[in-house]
């Protein structure tokens, strides 16, 4: 039997099935007479929980990175919510009621409010109180953990996996994800890719499969469950292949980045937290290529203090020693969202008030990010880039301000370095401008994703414009071209962090353009190094 | 006594103010015995609006065109709602209340339950159902009609008006517009361009200033209340002067669109309904360089038939007896919404499914409309126009398209003369590809507005951005440049519809670029034949 589904990551797993069964949580309402005792049950589970949790955000943080992880810590503060525990405890006194109770129904209550709400970020939210909710329950009812009882590897069938679920498994025992719901962001896909196993979304599978043999293709997307001898030594083999290339790629750690006829190019990595740096090296990396800094903006429930970026910057700076680090300033906006920025709801948010916009007006912000760069680039070599720029007079704006911070750390004594200043071209204003802008700054990195959805005019997450949504439109590569050529004429070094960098069809194109730089996924760093030493372009 | 506002047409006025007060309309609620006889009230105060709106829809055809007429149609069918109507019958019998109780009652339950819906298009339709239903109980009381009682032409206080309200005006009794709110776009607005007078929202006016002289600058967005001798005196010669140039302006009718060293320009107009051809004629345009056809599908329920839509293509042409009159086909999606097309809501609009993306998706809605138009272009001079062209693929597609109309039509016998196709460009992505694209049509149509929004990255109904937002943008005359240098290297000639073709700063420009058309609103038609001529492009 093969069944299509959709794939969210490629290649082959071989191994048994096993349905994972989510434990049921059933609740019973239970008239209670000492209250006191069963407020006090509550508390503890509460705490086992909260420990559990922290546990957990441990464990994540060394498998997915901090961004990935930050769910344990909004679940531990859910626990904390005065309102969710007075809920509980009020519900437990007033009506007497057991424990399991209490908390199943004002985890449900508080999900469907926050379901309700007007705001992405609240709504997304109602799900993570009824998994925190069930958390609780369970310790109350003396289950908890591990779900899934497996000797060997098995590939995980499931409806879906909520983020708990899925970091509390043993790693070890999964060949692959293969689940009924989820989307192609979804926490198991990227968890699906940090894992490098295939995984497969939107799977109707029969639920009689359990310990029957599978094959996942994450090629084609499909799992054909009890497989004829002859389709699984066809996968055997391919299986064999594919682990044959992995191993070719390992061998090319330590290798130039260079084509047979000799043209050299840098190839650096896009990361998102300083948990990440680990991958960077990993993967052999000449540096780090785009580095956003919004994961301390979004993990954070306030501004982050200009400490605690510096901590971060410096940490990631002498992580790469002496490597270069292209950092980011702030880009939010969009569908990027920060609640204590207290942005409006609007119509277009793509083509809205985000990223340097913000930071322009947002003096104070900008100006401690910059201070704590400023700071960091004493430790290591940072280069420092400014997204969404459309004019020349933003970057002399920003240029001032930078004069500003420095002067200001001199009268201050604080050491700092000189830094690269760069900017990302994703507008097509700037690319226009770029010959104007070249003469402003050190280098340019061109954010395709963004410059191909203003240039198409194609808001790329619309699943209903991705028949014309077309990364290699003509349009583009022309801009490419336009955009390496002015850059030069002006003295910038110029480079690619969009996803197209990665985009293993056209790097011969990009290597001919003249491009300097390809920053890509760390996971990418070895494929494209292997493409670079495959090309020669005198031939 | 001086009060800022906001401007929205500009222009001096110099009057006495009249506050306009609305009816207030109080309804009591009575104990009625005899209820078919109140319901029989309530049918013929109906039928007595329905007879008013018709005229009142008649009027506003002659005065605002067909689009803001259209409001009146909307108020008429909203009298003959089976659900409308069986609340107020029900109401009067069940309750045994009078009949002004039970249309006030039901007006307001209408329009909250409009209000709450998440539709824009039946939010805004909350307001309608109140005003109509004011209607209805001003007739049942006897009162009706206009508010303003004013022997000389005064200047208009209002909170806001309604569109209803603003028609029932006599014109010829107004100076300008003064409301308290109100936006750019609202009804009052609209209605102050099309009278050509000036017009201030967002004026915070006290109350005793009835009867008083004031003078509305609508340069500056004030009104002046009491103004000393000395003021009225300047004022006064500022109005002459403004009359002396829209004299001068209205001897240039019949006149060339040349500049002194002999340069021709196309000087056409934007039109939005087949009303607006009177003032296209008025005010002397060359032709209709952007007949936008929208109107057809956002006035109407249901999709405008063939026949429908010939009528109105037809009347256009032969109105313009032989001058061209380029027809842009349906441009809906982004801020344009048609409920019977169902589109989904989306994160982003403006780079959303939308204008060519939907016709190309849903052939047989472009075949009706292309359909018409080649037989409307028997009757005329008809040119095609295509909405936001990405790629050369789809300028093919609709080639081919439109080879199966004209073998329909051959088939059918039905008559067509050869029509010019062109498209616009609006999207960067079309200025990148004009070299190529100008091998597939015949003329180029710039939309500068939604260019200069792509290529900013900035929504430009976002008013967080107005401060960013440059229409002069260096980038756009950049690209401006490409566009016609392209365009006539591939045999096309280029026009400019978006509204930047009107800014007289910019004319010389467009001239020394070599454009061959300039489209704008018919206003402004000899405003800009007065800048062609005041130009010497070898001085």
């Amino acid at each position: 039997m093969t069944i299509q589904g959709k794939s969210v990551y490629s290649g082959v797993a071989i191994g048994r099935l096993a349905i994972y069964r989510k434990s049921e949580n059933q609740v019973k309402r239970e008239k209670i007479a000492d209250t006191a005792k069963e407020v006090k049950r509550f508390e503890d589970a509460k705490d086992t929980a909260k420990q559990q949790l922290a546990g957990l955000y441990d464990k994540a943080l060394k498998e997915v990175g901090e961004v990935n992880a930050a769910i344990f810590e909004v679940h531990q503060m859910m626990l904390n919510d005065l309102d969710y525990i007075e809920s509980i405890t009020n519900m437990i006194e007033g009506q007497q009621v057991n424990a399991e109770y209490a908390v199943a129904t004002t985890g449900d209550t508080f999900s469907e409010m926050f379901a309700a709400m007007d705001d992405d970020y609240m709504r997304e939210r109602a799900a993570d109180v009824r998994d925190v909710s069930n958390r609780v329950v369970s310790i109350l009812q003396g289950n908890g953990g591990n779900d899934l009882n497996a000797d060997e590897p098995v590939i995980l069938l499931a409806d879906d996996l909520a983020p708990s679920e899925t970091v509390q498994l043993d790693k070890s025992k999964v060949l692959s994800f293969v689940t009924r719901h989820g989307s192609t962001n979804s926490h198991t896909a990227i968890l699906a890719r940090t894992m490098n196993i295939p995984a497969l979304i939107g799977v109707d599978f029969p639920e009689d499969v359990d310990g029957k043999m599978g094959i996942v293709d994450g090629y084609e997307g499909k799992i054909i469950i009890d497989p004829p001898v002859s389709v699984m030594e066809a996968y055997q083999k391919k299986k064999a292949e594919d682990e044959e290339k992995k191993r070719l790629l390992q061998e090319l750690k330590g290798k130039e980045n260079i084509t047979k006829d000799g043209t050299k190019i840098n190839l650096y990595a896009n990361i998102g937290s300083v948990g990440d740096v680990a991958s960077v090296l990993a993967n052999d990396a000449g540096g780090i290529g785009l580095f956003r800094s919004e994961f301390l903006y979004l993990e954070s429930r306030d501004y982050p203090t200009e400490e605690e970026q510096f901590a971060a910057y410096r940490k990631v700076a002498e992580a790469m020693a002496g490597k270069k680090v292209i950092i980011r300033t702030l880009d939010i906006g969009a569908d990027k969202q920060v609640d204590y920025f207290g942005l409006d709801k609007e119509d277009n948010p793509a083509m809205g008030y985000r990223a340097i916009r913000i930071c322009l007006d947002r003096r104070e912000v900008f100006k401690t990010q910059l201070r704590a760069l400023y700071r960091a680039s004493y430790y290591g070599t940072i280069a420092i880039m400014f997204p969404m720029i459309i004019s020349v007079t933003e970057v002399q704006t920003i240029k001032k301000i930078i004069e500003e911070v420095k002067k200001e750390l001199d009268e201050e004594k604080i050491p700092y370095k000189d830094v690269e200043l760069g900017i990302m071209i994703e507008t097509p204003a700037a690319v226009m401008m770029s010959e104007e802008l070249a003469q402003e700054v050190d280098f340019f990195s061109v954010g395709t994703n963004d410059l191909t959805q203003y240039t198409l005019a194609i808001d790329r997450q619309n699943p209903k414009l991705d028949n014309i949504y077309d990364s290699h439109h003509p349009a583009i590569l022309k801009m490419l071209k336009m955009i390496v050529d002015n850059g030069h004429k002006g003295g910038c070094w110029v480079g690619i962090c969009g996803e197209l960098g990665a985009d293993t069809t056209l790097t011969e194109t990009f290597l001919s353009m003249g491009y300097d730089e390809l920053s890509v996924s760390p996971s990418m760093i070895l494929k494209v190094r292997q493409e670079i030493r495959s090309l020669d372009l005198k031939a």
